[in-house]
């Protein structure tokens, strides 16, 4: 008697529009956690560091710890959760619910991320590569609402993008479509990445890559007064007039130019959305957009920011968990 | 009385599995058509030259003659078709139905190709740019057999990619997806394509490219035997120990396997499979692969050529019109 009344009130909640998510975004050194209801609307959201508990026993105790937060301080009944989804740093099989590799949180392998929240949460729950979440997120209230054919290209330590064609996210046979740090244009290393190591595109205008660029400029020379800038601190030495400066930004631009050409030769995506540390530098869209006005054919893509920049993975966790929520509903 | 008749006869004939449909292969020197059984069984072919006769209207008549002459050969009743698919070299609006755009044909704008299919051959009617149908071709019963994520490659004086993502074609919101032609890798171009011109890889490793890099290589050398030879022979006179023409194979295939290794980190496309007269050469194939062997990040795709070879667009337009048949069934 008590297991009917138990199904029943379950579906009943369940099929109403009450009822809230987890949203998760698992970083290199920073976990994210929130709270939304049923319209996806945020009612809290909780933060740790990642960089010394980077085990992933560790990362769910603090993921426990969050949700439980997040639930007292919005007076929300933990029975009222209806799933929760997560996004990691790595290439993530999003059927199997399992974190194949990464290089943040000191190299997970294998780390079967869907049961280990499931466990824990005692809730259904989703994993996704966290590039591919952020493309999730500026797709439904971000920079590329209702867009069916975009790429969201992360550009910050690493590089890589989330792709949308006719309206759905790619995965690829081995989950890593998208891992676009990789490609080889005029400018970038022609030799072949080794495993584990960044590929040629990502060693080139990742932000180290900058960085590096930018000291090869600095060496010998004088009068140059901050050689220790990140690559956004670099683009804006550059607009203030550095010479050194706006040779690396030209470059960075061009390079950055050429990938964007390339993945539009291929998919023509109308739109690219530009994230990450790197990629919502305002001076790097300024430029890479003046090179492409020369480059309109076969077609002339659009590039914008991300409209919601380091929120983008967070927002797309929801979404996700919301997706999950219905796919249950229409089981 | 008539009427219903008719219209009775029609759907218990178009829910059997009797009947039979057209695939036309418009190119830009040879129009080529098949009959085909609802198995996709090819009971004739046609063939004619559209090297003078390049008009729409001249070619829709072309049609018409080889699909009365298929008819009469195989002695299936006129009334027994019940679809034509016809591939088109050039930027094709399949929902629309119009070729936009072809640099073959003397270059067709914005032909209503549907509508004059339809009109003549009372039928319905259903067009693609014949790359994309090549790839339809080779997913049916080539070498992409029930293959969800692979690329159609297509290099011979031009160079044009079909492409399969989830399963499905992607055509792109402007029906450019698949322009790979335009890809600049290092070794080519990086300067802009002119409209109507061809882009940077296919001014390199396209068929013309090719031989200009061949001419080039003979100049003011003597013991040059076969100045005058195409992309094939070139690479075959390599297998053979020729140092200008070995240069020439190598060059062609680290811009191909450039190509190519972009295009799988953007989409990690599991196979590529080459089609075309330089594509489907066997010492390109195999310098590729060689090149492409120490790419092992993030993916490895696997590289073989056409099975169906000049058939693949004829093939796919078979399939695509028994695709139209299927589709009015469930409407």
């Amino acid at each position: 008697m008590e297991q009917r009344t138990r199904t029943q009130s379950s579906r009943t909640r369940i099929n109403a529009s009450s009822g809230h998510v987890i949203g998760v975004d698992i970083g290199g050194s920073n976990l994210r956690v929130a709270l939304a209801d049923r319209k996806g609307t945020i009612l809290g959201r909780w933060d740790a560091s990642t960089k010394r508990t980077s085990s992933p026993e560790v990362v769910i105790k603090q993921i426990q710890r969050g949700v439980s937060q997040l639930l007292k301080q919005a007076a929300v009944p933990r029975s009222s959760l209806l799933a929760v989804a997560a996004g990691a740093p790595g290439i993530t099989d999003r059927d199997a619910g399992v974190v194949f590799a990464t290089s943040y949180l000191k190299g997970w392998k294998n780390v079967p991320l869907v049961r280990l929240l499931e466990s824990a949460l005692h809730l259904p729950a989703v994993v996704e590569n966290d590039v591919k979440l952020a493309a999730i997120g500026e797709n439904w209230i971000g920079s590329a609402r209702d867009v069916r054919d975009f790429v969201f290209l992360a550009i910050g330590t690493g590089i890589a993008a989330g792709i949308f064609v006719n309206g759905e996210l790619v995965h690829g046979p081995d989950w890593v479509a998208g891992e676009v740090g990789y490609m080889i244009v005029p400018g970038t290393s022609e030799a072949p990445a080794k495993r584990g190591a960044p590929g040629a595109l990502e060693r080139t205008i990742g932000g180290d890559g900058i960085r590096k660029d930018w000291l090869r400029a600095c060496e010998g020379k004088r009068a140059i007064s901050a050689r220790d800038l990140t690559a956004t601190g670099i683009f804006y030495h550059a607009l203030a007039g550095n010479q050194h400066a706006k040779s690396v930004l030209e470059q960075s631009a061009r390079i950055l130019a050429y990938a964007v050409y390339n993945i539009s030769a291929v998919l023509n995506s109308s739109l690219f959305v530009l994230g990450g540390g790197v990629g919502m530098s305002g001076p790097l869209l300024a430029a890479t957009q003046r090179i492409l006005e020369s480059y309109t054919q076969p077609s002339r893509p659009k590039l914008v920011t991300s409209a919601l920049g380091q929120d983008a993975q967070l927002i797309g966790a929801i979404r996700l968990a919301l997706d999950k929520v219905e796919s249950q509903i229409h089981l």
